[in-house]
Order: C-alpha cells, then sequence, then structure tokens
C-alpha cells in the first residue's frame, strides 16, 4: 500500500474471552489516540466483528474523562465481545463499512482467534489494495500467543489463581482433606502452573499440578496424591481444564463419554471435571481412613474478579495500548504488538515491538516441557523465574511457629 | 461459681468453617490477654475440641511479633480446625486436662455449633463446680448466628460474592447468556443477597437472587428467568446452595435422587447444583433462539480468599476478640460476645456485649423475610440498608454512555 499517516476514522474492537485488565488496554488506547490528529473519529464497536457488519458503533469522543476513568477500572470487555471468525464476504462488507465511515484505522484487541481474524481482513484489504490499517493488541489469560513473552491479562488472572490456591490451601490445612481445584486453560498450562505462585511452605498446597501439555492417567495421579496425603495427612491438586489423559483423550470427556451410556447426554456441564476427579480419587485411593474429598472450579472469576489485579499487568496492558498508537503513526504497515523483556539479569522490564499479523495468527504456544519438573506433576524453578514478575507483590502469609507446650504429666 | 480473675493459663481454639478474617480475631486476642498478668501460659489448640483432648497446644507466647502480625493477614483458621460436638465424656476429659495444664479460660472463636460445644463444656463445669470461665467469640460467613446483629466474617465473604457477581456480571454483559451462580449459605440468604451490594445499574446482574428462606419451583424460576433474558437479553441468577424446592425438599437433592434410579449414587459433587439448573433451564426455556447457559459455584473462595476483606469486616474481628478479654475480666462470667449497631440515624457503628451461651447455642438465624422483595426473587432495598455498611467501599465500575455514531447512508 502506498499512504502514509491518512487522516481518517478509527474503530476499535475487543474480541474473545474478557480478561480484567482489557479495558485498561482500552482506555490507553482511547487516551492515545485522542492525541493526534490524524485520527478524527473514534469508533468503539459493539461486540466486535459481527458489530462492524452491522454498524454499531459508540462515540468514543463523546466519553467523558470520568467515564474512561472508571472503565479502565472495571472488568471484562466495556465494548462487549464476540467469537466470529470473519468469511471473506465480511471482509468485503467491514469494508463498505469502513467506506461509509470514513475508517481508515481498525485496533482489536483479543488473543490468537482474533489476530487470526485480524490477519484474514488484512490479507484481503492488501489484495484489493483497500486502505485500512489493521492492529492487533494481545490479550488472554491463558497466555498461549505466539511471539509475545507474555500476554497482557495472564499476570492478573495468574495473581487470581495464586490468591485463590493460598486461600484454599489454609482453608485445606485447618480442614484437612483432598482437594483438587480446576484452572482454565484449554490447550496451555500456565494459569494452572500459577497455582503454586504464593506458597509460602513446600508443605503448603498445591502439592501437585497437572497441565494439559502433560497427559496423565488417573492411576498416576490417584498414586502422587495418596504419597502426598501419607506425607502431610491433605493433599491439595490444581488441575487444568485441559488435562488430557493418557490415551490423549480430554480428561474432561472421560466421564461424559461414560455417561453417555445411561443416558444422560447432557451432563457436560462446567464443573464436571473436579467433581468427578474427586469422586474418582475416592473410589481408587489406597487411603484407608475416612477422606474428605472436595473439589472446585474456579471459573469464570479468574477472568473477571475485580480488585485483585497484578499492578505489572495493569501497566502493560495500558502499554501495549499506547504503542499500537505509536506503530500505526509509523507508516505503512499492519501488524500486531508483542511484549520482550528487556530487564538486565534479574531485573524485570519489557519493550514492545510490532511483529506480522500472519505470526501471531499461525497458532498458540503451549508451555514448554522444562517448565515442569521430570515427574510432570509440579511446575519447574525456571517457571517460577518466568511467572513471578507478572503478578505483582504478594501478602506475606504465614503459619504459627512449631512450638510446641511440653506435655504435663 | 465463687472465684474472680483467677490467675492462671489460657486455651484458644478456632472451630467450624474457617473465615479470612478469623485469625484477624485470634491475634487480635492473644495480643490483648498478654496485657494482663492474670493471663499466664497462652496455649493455642490445634485443631479445636479434639486437640484440648489430646493436649496438642502449641504456645502462643513464644510466637514472634512479626509470625503474630502475619498470622493476622492469613486467611482460615491458623490454629486449625474440627466439626466435633463435645460429649460428656469429653468434657470430663476436658477439665483433667484444664487441670493438669493450669487452665482458668477458654476462648473458643467459631460458629453456632462452637456455642454450643462451648455451652455444653460450661454447662456441666458448673454442675462439676469446676473452675473454667468460657467464652465464645462469634464467627460465620453465612452470618446466621443468633442474637448477633452480624457476625465478623460475614462482611468480607459478602464483600468477595459482591465483588465475584460484578466481575461476572460485566463479563456476561460482554459474551450475552444467561448465567447461574450458587453461593455459600446452607440455611441462611444473607451471602447470596449480597450478590447485588456492587451492582452499579438497575440493568445490571445478578437479576435475580434466590435463598433458601424461600421455596421456589423449578417452573417458576424458569418463567422468571425468561423475563429478564427478554428485557436484557441476557439473565444473571444467584441461587443459594441451600434453596428449596416447592416440594419443601433441597434443590441441590433434586437431581441426585433423580439419578439414583440410574444407580449413580456418588454423583453428589459440590457443584452439581449450578450444572443441574443450567441444563434444566436450557430445557424448559421458551427463549427460542441459541442460549449460552453457564453456571459456577463461588466454592471455599467464598471464606478464603484472601486480600479482598472488608475493612469494617477487620476492624471488627479485632474488637471481637479484644471484647472477650474485656468481659473475661470482669468477674465471675461465661459467654458469647455479640454485636449490636449503635449508630445514630445512617451513621454506622457497632457496640458489643456479652451475651448468655445459650441464647446463642440454641440454634441459628433466617434472613427476615423482609430482606427480600414481594415476590422473594430479589433482595429489598432493607436488606440492602442493612449488609451494605458490612462490606467496606467499592470500587466505581461503569459501563460507557450510550452515545450511537449516528447510522451513515
Amino acid at each position: 500500500m502506498s499512504y502514509k499517516n491518512p487522516s481518517g476514522n478509527v474503530i476499535i474492537a475487543q474480541s474473545g474471552g474478557p480478561t480484567v485488565v482489557i479495558n485498561r488496554t482500552l482506555v490507553a488506547l482511547i487516551r492515545e489516540l485522542k492525541k493526534h490528529d490524524c485520527f478524527t473519529g473514534i469508533f468503539g464497536v459493539r461486540h466486535s466483528i459481527p458489530g462492524i457488519l452491522k454498524e454499531d458503533f459508540i462515540d468514543v469522543r463523546a466519553q467523558s474523562i470520568e467515564t474512561l476513568a472508571r472503565v479502565a477500572e472495571t472488568p471484562a470487555s466495556a465494548l462487549g465481545s464476540a467469537r466470529h471468525k470473519p468469511t471473506p464476504e465480511d471482509a468485503e462488507q467491514i469494508f463498505r463499512v469502513c467506506e461509509k465511515y470514513g475508517v481508515k484505522y481498525l485496533f482489536l484487541i483479543g488473543g490468537n482467534d482474533s489476530a487470526a481474524s485480524a490477519d484474514i481482513v488484512n490479507r484481503i484489504a492488501q489484495e484489493r489494495q483497500f486502505e485500512l490499517r489493521i492492529f492487533h493488541i494481545p490479550k488472554t489469560i491463558d497466555n498461549d500467543l505466539l511471539v509475545t513473552d507474555h500476554s497482557p491479562g495472564f499476570g492478573s488472572a495468574a495473581r487470581f489463581v495464586a490468591l485463590a490456591f493460598a486461600g484454599n490451601n489454609f482453608d485445606n490445612a485447618a480442614l484437612p482433606g483432598v482437594k483438587i481445584d480446576v484452572v482454565m486453560g484449554r490447550h496451555a498450562g500456565y494459569l494452572t502452573a500459577a497455582s503454586v505462585l504464593a506458597k509460602t511452605d513446600p508443605a503448603d498446597g498445591p502439592h501437585l499440578v497437572y497441565v494439559p501439555e502433560i497427559p496423565v492417567s488417573l492411576q498416576a495421579m490417584v498414586a502422587d496424591m495418596d504419597a502426598v496425603y501419607k506425607k502431610y495427612g491433605r493433599c491439595m491438586v490444581a488441575v487444568s481444564e485441559g488435562l488430557i489423559d493418557d490415551t490423549g483423550k480430554l480428561m474432561a470427556e472421560h466421564w461424559i463419554q461414560e455417561q453417555d451410556a445411561h443416558g444422560n447426554k447432557q451432563l457436560s456441564g462446567s464443573n464436571d471435571l473436579g467433581d468427578h476427579l474427586a469422586r474418582y480419587y475416592k473410589e481408587h485411593t489406597s487411603v484407608t481412613e475416612k477422606l474428605r474429598v472436595r473439589s472446585d472450579t474456579l471459573g469464570t472469576l479468574q477472568r473477571s474478579f475485580p480488585t485483585v489485579e497484578s499492578d505489572t499487568d495493569l501497566a502493560e496492558a495500558a502499554l501495549v495500548g499506547e504503542a499500537a498508537v505509536k506503530y500505526s503513526l509509523r507508516g505503512d504497515i499492519d501488524g500486531s504488538v508483542v511484549l520482550h523483556r528487556a530487564g538486565e539479569g534479574s531485573q524485570y522490564a519489557v519493550e514492545t515491538s510490532l511483529v506480522k499479523l500472519s505470526d501471531v495468527a499461525k497458532g498458540t504456544k503451549s508451555m514448554p516441557r522444562e517448565y515442569m519438573n521430570e515427574e510432570g506433576n509440579y511446575p519447574s524453578a525456571q517457571y517460577i523465574e518466568y511467572a513471578r514478575p507478572l503478578i505483582g507483590t504478594l501478602p506475606a502469609f504465614a503459619h504459627f511457629k512449631n512450638v510446641p507446650v511440653p506435655k504435663h504429666a
């Protein structure tokens, strides 16, 4: 394409699963756009790509400073989200809408699927020599985006998971038993591994962590859990919702298929995995004493619970929004904003760069094998070194020191 | 009994379900005890009454100032908990242990069952003229204790629930659908009703709230939910785990019994209710469009998630611990510490008093009928007036103002 910094209107969209800091990115982007004269109208699209097709825009310039400040503190996608892969016909329709509304810039805040959507529209725009600059700005709690060191949204979700397990650990220490908590992350174990990040003592839970990258048999899990129970008199397990069994099947489907035989086809609620694992453990453990076995599924709170964001994540969520505007001013480019580590030694710092949309669109990232221990049932020191700076400062929890009162005769 | 302020050792125990501020009470109690010479040894008992029987004590005086400060910040019962109703034989054994260890004071931090335990031991002590002063200090997230205006632990759990629903509401607004979240509270709806406390807009969720005090049929729930869905294009529901159906049966048991006929007797996991309600709604709704129906069970996080405590609750948790020591110095009494509202007009303030153990031990409290609306499906203004001061300051969330970009021709 042959233009440079065209003056024109801007469309902003949020896509895919919300995060607790995605509005921080949105508002940083809006504030930065407002500083530059080449961006005239700023249109927020309701519910992403389908909203563009329906021309469902709100006027972002008409929002007060105070509303913007409040939206920045509010979890989930303030513009609304959607999961919709644009067809070539959708792309043509997007161009017609852009032409009609004088739109020259499209900013899409989202994950891998959103990068793929941006890439599809961008390729067709280039073929058609349609004048539209498209930028993808990363977000995802799963942390599975290619190229970027990590994704805005992950640090806060990881902080939530770390604090949730810390709380559940002290609860489990008070009323000992076996506790299985299910964590989001269909294909990547980054978030499940974050369950260990707020541990204050090796005897604290979670004691075992199972991620989708490392298949495990139910038998091996039970054996691991029995060993922990025999050592500590209790056992806390973090399990990814995307856990794979030793036959390569999604663990969550294990029981659904069993139950199909009974005609209960609809029994695929969101909380099944934990309950079934708890039941399986109770039936197969070698522990003979009466056991208290419970499970919780952390659920939507992982991506939406307000007021416990990671400071690092908040700052980086704003940074990628601002960076996208900076790149859009550079000239004839499209792309996806990514984060790189830039600190010297143990010092943590990040820089941004812009990469091709197709580089981010082409797939997702799993957790490297070395982020888990050799047994595949607990995060390694490398994982902790990678993830710890992303979740912010943690409170200093403590147990009492074990100073027994001497037994009286 | 005939003694006054005997000098002697002290046993402290924590009992029942943990809360996120129960250690705040514990540490306030310890700090206050250390100020008075009549309390010599301070023994923390591990895992409540059974720990007394086993003489499993830790030396609380040997804990550093820093450890105490950290324990005060740590969720759940740092001494360990238990659910054990003492038998008359247990009481005799407790007296033997107290005699052997020179114990003259017993402080038990817990809920209604703990008050009942304290009352049992106290009655037998009085019959036997055994010199032991017993104090119950309230905690419970369910807020179902008799006499006290509210219980320490409730405010923070209610704050967690309010923030959880606020976050889930914005998530649900971004990706619209039907969402059913299950809240703790087996017999009292106080905590489920707290789901509305952080709402910023009447159109926000939860739109419907069902509590154990008001039985409801599945048909009525579906009709309520359909009406909300037709109005807002989405629907968020808060349901108590202790919900009762119109036949007087625990709703959670509804499907378990159905499934018993299929031989699946063990399918009674902790997350069933929400999943079954979601499935039932999908099967019975009159909404014809494709619906996204999800459920989450907030689980143990409600009583253990750290760093989001209510300031009011933290202050009152410390207050009841200090008050217990103050009452123990007054002379020949036992009892349970309770909170009363003391503020003038809309000003919120509390005072403590000491009531008979038996007054708190004799049952639990349900939510008054007037704390729910006439239809029985949403908290009333009276509830909000009662509960709002207990959960602390809330963040100011916001939606964008609806300023549409005019449609272009």
